[in-house]
């Protein structure tokens, strides 16, 4: 038989690594013919658009090199399954594609809505008595999937905005007067990456003073208290605040939603940093600036946690044998079996278990105080921050692996 | 005798490095006692706030980091001397700190502004009789010193801007629907830095697909067009944008001046690329996303460039040698022997003929549609970058050199 992969989602720096997990754990399998990926995620087996992997993946040198590229090698998309129920139309071109290809498995690298894919394919093709396995990789940034310790990606961008957390606390600290900085940090609905970055406290470092995530009620006239407060120990104020912080409308004058909604229903948030700085200008009068990380804290694989790619080409890899073992509507989790040393286990759980559904940060790692996280926090985050990369530089830039036509 | 160094302007990723370099060279000469450290810049001598370097920096290990850390570990400032002949307190005020310790060259790290300092206080001294050298070390992002090929600081921030710029690339690409994304890069009056993006062609890679600079009149309409010609050939069209490009103000109905001006009377600037993404989703209608580099530009040391690095401790080294060889008024330069092999001397010229001055990138290097630079200009650039530093980590997190208690 055949398999199929395919990226979802936004993108990570550890994507491409489970894609090589996949890719290279399967072709250790006599059964395992042809290993296609998909291109635009679920788009590309609606519209039969996929490719033989071993036709872009060549050479050893190219899985090292795609390993250190970031974002999706076959493309992404935000494409939401109908529900089966309703329109069966889609799910026909996909059982259509798989079939034509003889892909016996399907595997979805993406975060939550992703894992609604898998769960929707599985249930019907479990409907239509259709032996195709469906299996997800989890992956996001964000870290808000269920029933794993960690997504891969997490690592990487932990690490990337800890590091630039760091690099901004001094660069803030130059002049001889007070000033605060805000630094919006993304995280939709959770604020685990924001959280990330008291990792710094590891090393000494006090910042960020400040850390506000959505899982917390958020009071502008608390902030502004919180930012004088801070003030008085350090002339320039470090603050980490997710983009998904939202203040009441009322005590800000206006709203902090972009008014744009995806495919899933997302809301798309804009501009909390620049918001609280025009506040602080405002109630504080000094200087202030807004940072927003934007898409770098997702792609910046220059600076990504080799344990973080490790372990997302290891969970790609163990797909394949889920897979195998005949397994499917299952997403692939991490178990952490202990901090000192730091274990991990790969299992599986039912993906109807994750899909939709999101991992909070926990409340009782938030201060009483509401503006940092406790050291059980940093005790989960430092870990998955964990070494260096050993890029490959030619003309003192890091080589990345780029398609020589579009796919 | 005595010396004093300072540091002044904006943040670099080298400009401790030059600070080591005067204090490393400086305690090879018997003839040189203490290398003291004057605290936010001139400030520092005004207010007689120094400190003795040696009680800072103690080890090699401290050396190291200090060279690994961003920003500047002495603290700055925008102070702008008065005129001697209209007001000569506060030069009375610097005269008593560098005589009170026996100070006989006074070394200033810094960008235009800072040589305006530098060639002020020597001919004070001259006019006095005061026997205290005054040399510039060049230090600036922005490379807009003239009579020197480069300033230090600016290789690190073109290294950032580009591997940077990259990995946008990468992730600006992923879903299959048409976007521009618009990246705000740092250059009050010069394009340098925005310039320096295009050393990714040396890579094969052909983003950023436009290049606009301060030097070249911008038209919005043109722009535009621009972009939609780039879209032609590119799904995802990435825009390297100068934040000192200033649109006519009747073409995009409102000013890009944030209405601030500091000391010097400099205009800052605010959200040309927020601004034209606007226009962008106006005009052509696709998705479209803003991005600022903002600080991390200036202050991301984890990703520097090594000869960048080195050249700046080296230039601060010999600044000590030119001092005492008798030389005062001066400002240290690079000039370029070769690109290939890369070769560099290191000189000095009258302050006076570089303070105030700007330098612009040459008109030639830019394309004749005015949205690219030429090799030319990538082949100036791609020296610069060359070379990693070798991080020391601890706890995944770059390890940088903070002093315990505020100077």
């Amino acid at each position: 038989m055949n398999i199929a992969v395919a990226q979802s989602g936004g993108p990570t720096c550890a994507i491409n690594a489970s894609l090589m997990g996949v890719f290279r754990h399967a072709v250790k399998y006599d059964e395992i013919k042809t290993v296609y990926g998909s291109v635009n995620g679920i788009e590309g087996l609606i519209k039969d658009h996929i490719v033989d992997l071993k036709n872009i993946i060549k050479t050893d040198e190219d899985v090292e090199l795609i390993r250190q590229t970031p974002s999706t090698l076959l493309g992404s998309c935000r494409y939401k399954l109908p529900d089966f129920e309703k329109d069966e139309s889609v799910y026909k071109s996909i059982t259509h594609t798989l079939k034509r290809h003889n892909i016996g498995a399907f595997f979805y690298i993406g975060g939550n809505d992703s894992m609604d894919t898998v769960d929707k394919l599985h249930r019907y093709f479990t409907k239509e008595n259709i032996d195709i396995k469906v299996i997800g990789i989890p992956k996001t940034i964000d870290n808000d999937l269920p029933y794993t310790d960690h997504t891969p990606g997490f690592g990487s961008a932990a690490k990337y905005v800890a590091t630039t957390i760091q690099e901004i606390t001094r660069d803030s600290s130059v002049y001889s007067i007070p000033s605060v900085t805000i630094v919006e940090i993304m995280g939709r609905d959770t604020g685990w990456l924001t959280a990330a970055t008291a990792v710094l406290r590891a090393n000494g470092e006090v910042s960020p003073h400040l850390i506000y995530l959505p899982e917390n009620k958020f009071s502008v006239r608390r902030f502004i208290d919180d930012v004088r407060e801070a003030q008085n120990k350090h002339y320039a104020v470090i603050v980490a605040v997710s983009e998904g912080v939202s203040p009441d409308p009322e005590e800000v004058g206006g709203d902090f939603q972009s008014g744009y909604v995806d495919n899933f229903g997302h809301k798309y948030l804009a501009g909390v940093a620049k918001a609280l700085s025009k506040i602080v200008a405002k109630e504080i009068g000094c200087k202030v600036r807004a940072i927003e990380l934007n898409v770098m804290q997702r792609c910046s694989s220059h600076i990504s946690s080799k344990r973080d790619i490790t372990e997302a080409e290891r969970i790609g890899g163990a797909a394949v044998k889920v897979a195998l073992d005949g397994y499917s509507g299952v997403t692939m989790v991490f178990k952490r079996v202990s901090n000192h040393p730091y274990i991990i286990r790969i299992e599986h759980v039912e993906t109807s278990l994750v899909a939709n559904k999101v991992k909070y940060f926990p409340l009782e790692w938030i201060n009483e105080n509401g503006h940092d996280v406790t050291q059980d926090a940093i005790d989960y985050c430092l870990p998955l921050i964990q070494g260096e990369q050993n890029l490959q530089v030619r003309n003192g830039l890091p080589i990345q692996f780029v398609l020589k036509e579009r796919l």
